[in-house]
């Protein structure tokens, strides 16, 4: 199921607080991913698929880094594989004490057209990959090889990814607050509600400026909101 | 009790760690938030008294979305009722899974004249929190709403934020390292007393600047630093 | 035993994670120091021997503000013998709850010549000293006097520091990742292999950018690769 | 609101288990108090209506010894109002550091005909809490007196204890595995339903022990688990 | 790879420690699973080949109570599958604020001949768990229902237990103090050494027991103690 | 200094509760040792004065099995100082990932008449160590050698213990609810108040069993109190 361009359009330009309220509203209370971070803060949204790789503990006797001499490692293969304008989710069970991967990969992700990297553990060359216009979040910057801690699997199966469940095709949506996770057979109607609550928000936000009183404003139980933010959606065009 | 104005003006200019200690002093150890960070670290010294808000962990049936449709919602009120001049201080029991609140609220506050807002949990919107000129102070971005995890309960109780006790009335002063809380009697005095000290250590950061010892110097134990100290002071006048 | 000058050029060009890569190849799987972050991420790599501090736990009876009368207490005396071109490591015991030391001690140690300063712990003066063109790393900021949570005990012993062995002399180096631990006597070996690496490490960084997959490429399993790296080193000169 | 005989007879009979999967096909996924533990592994359940009892983080000036000096006390007073048959529930910000309450306490809310006591931190004098017929929960042992990191502040307030939002007038149950609250209003329902299910679940086990598969048993997908089940039912006057 | 009973009858009898020693001496230093604790601590050692059991958290939607109406529901289907003489590992990713399984569950596992049932989360109830005679062993009791926080995924596929990277296949031995995993290729060696080793310990124990300095004694430095051994050895016939 | 025989006898008969308390009054709060637990909870009280041992994380190269062929090395000389009647303190940083000891050490320390050990780690054969009558204390079992995580280093030298400052020659006390350190030269009085302190619990104790209600009784502001006390202190002859 490719990602409808409007869908992607609209997530484009929403937030995913506004994302996780649309969710929240359909019993989905625990799609963002936990204490990850944008390396790069000045980034527009990362939207794209979710193609997820799996790690596990590392046993010593099976990595070392002789590993990496196997075209077929799945590290390597997974990035190769991703598909263009997929989000590469990694599941490293929260364990930022060795890198998920460093700046090589992701830059080969980056020039091969995906959207995005996720990881709940850490970058190694953290700083390379902050500087690179690519949206990359992870916990924190980890220097040692993945394969100090960790061991690539599977690629593309179901994973966990900072308390989150995270499907392939899932639609993943990262702004500079994090990354939240929309279950595929939401993904229209949460962008298209996600997309009316902003318009909606970036009213009650200028409203808020001129000094109005968030009581009846926010949420719109007052008569007069509905009619002024009818009247602000004609002059924005919007 | 209001804040003394000179006892303002002092706190603006003197730093969290400087007051610690001035606290430290009086057998206060433990009057530092802990883990809460500035969104916005560009700022002037955020001061004022304490309002508080308590939240509890959300119970599902609760705290749906439509709770908010009540104008006497606890964090709504608390929004409208935080007085000019105050901190609103959140106890999120140190949950950051879920928001403590978004920029709505947060505009809000700046627009009613309020001093700042700190939760040991953390803010939803926070790049745009963090691009306002006011100083909010939390532990990490978190994009689902308050009601997933927090129900909002109390307003203006003694609460706990970040392992300091908070009663309302409590001087609260915030610099770009962190949080520190003032009890209330001890405003005007540890006030004083960390004007003084920060001449003090400006002069001694000065004299180290330009290669002098420590030992002697800070604290004063050679008598020449105390002669330093005066003549310094007159020729800065301070 | 004396940092070679050609080891210490060699590690001012080379990353921690490079570095971390060819530790694990010697079976060294954990010399990253977790979880400490630069103040100042614009400044070159810090390089230099470790000169050690080490804190236990504050007793109260033992610790208050007048111990600093004292000039010969391990705090004061560390900042005034650690060398020139020493990096002074602190063990905090990886408690950030209270500082481990304050702009005027790093300000010291600055004008020193001392080459930087690492805690697992928090500094006081954050903003202060984030100021300054000196690396300093630590885990977050912390506004209370280091007398609060900790006594400091033994100068130049081994310690742990964010659970790596440091023994007095090894070769520390931080980048804007973190911070890496070389046991002295492997310096002189992994710099220059790390230095090789670092050359590699940039032709494959420029050639994935071109376009070419990893396979083959990263490791250098392809012939080619190695015929295309040696032409790259003879044109870059390196 | 007294709790309804039939429905503390009940709940004695049922597991907290049972209790949570009741709570879970009604949405209230956040029940079980997370991380306590039974002091008396040998007990009957635990039933009663909750009375709380709320600490905040004690502050040095205000927690002398001599605070226990006044008979108003918050903690005094909650020991000698907590009602016949109900559960202190004692808010202490999981933080086990310092106690919670004592022997001495316990055991005059035993004597008063209370029906339990629980916290989130620990107990001091725990052996002999241990040691007591009285059901009583926390996370693990702890000797220094409450005033070390708590202040007792509210009585009979909503709190949260271990995660959980308690509300005075829950119903609070714990057995050997741990403590559920369940809302008042629903206490009749979920009592009445873990009744049945506790039937089921013994029939279930004495199946499964004689070799039976899980599969079409449980649940009773297979028609013939249901006439079986009425038949064990007939036969055991359940 | 069936299990060699010579093997199996060596694991029996020695500790999770001394197998931990005789993995440590061939460079796999993390097969202990870190902090689970069995729940029946008066059993006789656990063997057996891993039969793995993955779970990712749960979403709302695809884990609502009649998830189990579905025969083929992972988590059942396990329970059918795990072979006789099998360990089953789930991978709980060291949640435990949700149950990983249940008495039912486990006790079909016990009658099915299965060796033993380990989770990095919780069971829930954990008191029938631990009077049964069956190996058991988990972080904490946990009366959530697992859909909770788990959906059940994957079963027999490489996993993460406790930190621990567990292999299909991989023989598990627990022990009172807890649970290690021997990679499959090196059991019987493992077996065989730490059943030497054993007989050593039991030695050594007895003469320092005896007042044996350890010096000498442990390891075997001073040739008098290898005779001294080698005499023990045919007493004891071992 | 040699612990006075009547401190010993007086601290053999009352709780760490108690002693934590005497402390507090002192202004020590923070010299209950956090989270560590009896092995054996059926023993006397452990009293004896602090031997320490300080441990450093283990770097691989300087930690192979091999290394206690030296019977210098630190953790097995310690073994054989430690003096008849004193307590073994053990710093692990907090870190139970390996073992501190094992039982074949901590038998020798029984045999040779120390008082007891204590890590804030963890041991290995923690089984055999629970069924021996000498008291020891760690925060959970741990089967990995001590080599996979800590390297010895020091012996008697202050160290940090469960986040409290142990110095050689505090005087430990633990009971069945964990450690206390009382200072050297406090131990005489605060034996002595505890001792005093523990009469007037034993009083309240009685009395509140009775159903005397707590307020005016504990404290004793009630000037009955004082004289029941009197009277049942010359009825029981203590």
């Amino acid at each position: 199921m490719a990602l409808n361009p409007t869908t992607k359009a609209q997530l484009m330009g929403v937030s995913t607080a506004t994302l996780c309220t649309a969710l929240f509203k359909r019993g989905l209370r625990n799609q963002f991913i936990q204490d990850v971070h944008p390396l790069n803060a000045n980034l527009p949204n990362m939207v794209g698929e979710a193609f997820t790789l799996r790690y596990i503990p590392a046993r010593e006797d099976l990595n070392p880094i002789t590993v990496f001499l196997d075209r077929n490692h799945p590290q390597r293969q997974a990035v190769e594989q991703c598909p263009e304008g997929a989000v590469m989710v990694i599941d490293s069970r929260k364990n930022a004490r060795a890198a998920s991967a460093g700046s090589i990969l992701v830059t080969r992700l980056m020039v091969r057209g995906c959207a995005g990297v996720v990881t709940d553990g850490g970058f190694r060359d953290s700083p390379e990959i902050g500087a690179m216009t690519f949206p990359s979040y992870h916990h924190r910057p980890s220097a040692p090889t993945n394969l100090t801690m960790h061991q690539a699997l599977d690629i593309n199966v179901p994973i966990g990814c900072g308390d989150v469940a995270v499907f392939p095709g899932d639609v993943v949506v990262g702004d500079r607050e994090g990354v939240v996770v929309i279950p595929a057979h939401l993904a229209d109607e949460v962008a298209a509600e996600a997309h009316e609550m902003t318009a909606f928000e970036d009213f009650v936000s200028e409203e808020v400026l001129k000094g109005r009183s968030i009581l009846g404003l926010y949420p719109a139980t007052d008569p007069r909101t509905k009619d002024d933010f009818a009247a602000w959606r004609r002059a924005k065009g919007r």
